[in-house]
């Protein structure tokens, strides 16, 4: 069972949960000085409707035209209700998802690099810089920078450069430059840190090109609520009730907000983080503030963190192996308004193959550890016998994420 | 622009082009007395309900219920218009294309594979046997074999095997067995021709066991007819009159097949297969009786053919590279109705880039040649200043080919 709906229904306004938080966000901090920072410290990264946009405390921020017209390209996504993985589980639980793998590039992540690209054309930007890992954040904005004119410049963390060469195809398709990170050591096999590193260093020096980042930032998880916003409207046309559980991966937080936030008002609905038992930043971090990078060149933000040095071991989700959160999401985790856990990758392939088995798409690595979380909470509700309504994010396919069911099914996977 | 269809409005009956055929096809021939085949000829290979499709020349046949609760898992699909393909063309042409890329294995492949499996599991059928060169068709039968609870055996030419793991994976993920073929000869290549050969051995060897074909019969060109049947109900939703051209490309002839027959009887709109001008069956064949494999183990059927020994060049829309055509797509290009065009693959792949870099999405190779002819279409409208209204059928993405498109972006792509 799928609940479309038309183009006309993608939601007009982000929903900004600022005004829901149980306490205003601390305010990040500037590298050097540690005070706080201001608009202006910003401003040689993001244009100023996005600085604006991360600190706004109304609830509701309008979408602007040209930005519909594009999500209009693949939005409304459809609300599946997964019942055939239901009868599988002879679950009572209604499972539900939120397909953003129908997207371009195949994520959620086009849903913020759209109206990133966007603002940044508005203001007279004319070139992005951006890091990349596996490469799903830069293919998203390599498609949002071609459709505004925009050129792309993509800093891809070397190893993934290398030997996972199709999402770097992806970007030149559609007319990013990519190039290997770090740009100075050719020896180097890079991370998400030198990355981050080079892309701010190349938008500091540029006066043509700012930064742009894919997850963790508040105007980043605002402009994801579009997913919540819909499943609320599809599961009111399925006739369903409020969910009882949603359900998102957590890497810096981007999905989950995504389908999580619009539910934060509603007390009755749990909120769950999903996040990989290797890379357990809500689960066993520590709150604190943090740099976002490597190197301590971003503002340090209050987040749940295992310290900027730490670096995770080499798992199938890419997307999930971050050394921080979204604050955001770290201050709903801390109030106790979200619950999180954590899956090491054996258990998340089990149940990613059981998804495809049942209702056919392969799922990315890192949407799988919802899926996880997903099939548990349809096995309690059938130990308890209670109906319960289901809600995950579907954040992307897996189809470039293959050598990864390859380890899973001969045996080479490792925890 | 998009048109969604909810899930009960996916057709009932498969629309039979046979009534409306010019004259009557010449019966299939068996390969070793080459007199006409009876339906015992085919019992070993195929179930009844199928082998009585084949021949059926009933106006409509209707879909079990069975099928249709497998196809709702993501039909019907999306018909959109490709408004800013348009707008790059600057032509008043009015282009819209079928999205049948949705479907778990990314191509209109399953419309046929979840009746094939479904008719061959209600005749107590226990295992199916096919052939597949870089897996469309393979991963097809792979996923609707899961759904049904067969078993299902993949020959895979060896070539793709070895080179092309992704979309072996797929299969096996869907819990396929996947070898290379030829079996016998592990240091041959092996061709689609040699796939055949062993799948038919495989399958007339055993009791339990049937094989499946993914294109050129005359069932399977059926099965496909969803896709025209729906397109023609979202463009009256669209306020849209008859398409003046309707375009697919051209490999057996099913997805062209599919999108194409039930415009057969409209007079006034003409029908377009676009095949690779290295594999010009149509366009340079002859027409005559021939067989379906290379070792001459299938009946002959009358068709445009290069001869079964024909080996195409390895061009990157490896789902063309077919020696014949359907029986059905051949009556047609011989009597006038459809037209058929060739065009080598750098300007397929420019016409791809074009539509990847304007919509979005990125297309197979093969899907390629329909965009071509109908950005060539767009272009000729504008030239002659006619409101020119074209559907195309976009009948798989390119995900799994990237490889090709990184050819063609640095120059390492010939014709």
């Amino acid at each position: 069972m799928r609940w479309n709906l038309s183009p006309d229904r993608v939601p007009t306004a982000w929903f900004n949960v600022a005004p829901h938080l149980p306490a205003p966000l601390e305010p990040p901090l500037h590298p050097g000085t540690r005070e706080p920072l201001g608009p202006d410290d910003l401003a040689p990264l993001f244009p100023m409707a996005l600085i604006a946009q991360e600190v706004s405390t109304e609830p509701s921020i309008d979408i602007p035209g040209e930005v519909l017209d594009v999500l209009r390209l693949w939005r409304p996504t459809p609300l599946v209700r997964a019942t055939r993985l239901e009868a599988a589980l002879g679950t009572p639980a209604r499972i539900y998802y939120k397909d953003e793998s129908v997207s371009p590039a195949g994520s959620h992540k086009p849903n913020t690099a759209v109206p990133q690209a966007f603002y940044n054309k508005a203001e007279g930007i004319g070139r992005l810089a951006t890091e990349t890992g596996a490469g799903q954040w830069g293919s998203a904005l390599g498609f949002a920078s071609t459709v505004f004119g925009l050129e792309c410049m993509v800093y891809m963390v070397r190893a993934s450069f290398e030997q996972k060469p199709y999402r770097r195809i992806l970007m030149e398709t559609w007319g990013a430059s990519v190039v290997p990170s770090p740009v100075d050591e050719p020896d180097h096999p890079g991370s998400l840190g030198t990355a981050i590193s080079d892309a701010v260093r190349d938008a500091a020096g540029r006066a043509d090109t700012h930064y742009s980042l894919g997850s963790v930032l508040n105007h980043v998880l605002l402009h994801q609520t579009v997913i919540g916003l819909e499943a609320r409207e599809q599961l009111q046309l399925a006739g369903e009730r409020l969910p009882d559980v949603v359900i998102g991966s957590c890497g810096g937080g981007s999905n989950l907000g995504g389908i999580s936030l619009p539910f934060v008002p509603e007390q009755d609905v749990r909120l769950v983080a999903v996040e990989p038992a290797s890379c357990p930043t809500l689960t066993a971090g520590r709150f604190d503030y943090d740099f976002g990078d490597t190197a301590g060149l971003t503002p340090l933000l209050p987040m749940y963190t295992l310290g900027h040095e730490f670096i995770p071991p080499p798992i199938h989700a890419g997307g999930l192996r971050y050394h921080g959160d979204s604050p955001i999401i770290s201050a709903l985790v801390k109030a106790g308004r979200m619950e999180a856990i954590a899956y090491p990758q054996s258990k998340v392939f089990e149940a990613a193959v059981q998804f495809a088995r049942t209702q056919g798409p392969v799922p990315a690595p890192e949407t799988s550890h919802a899926i996880r979380a997903a099939v548990d909470e349809a096995l309690a509700a059938k130990e308890e016998g209670d109906e319960r309504v289901i809600l995950f994010n579907y954040s992307g396919h897996g189809l470039l994420d293959l050598s990864a069911y390859d380890d899973y099914l001969h045996g080479r996977l490792t925890d």
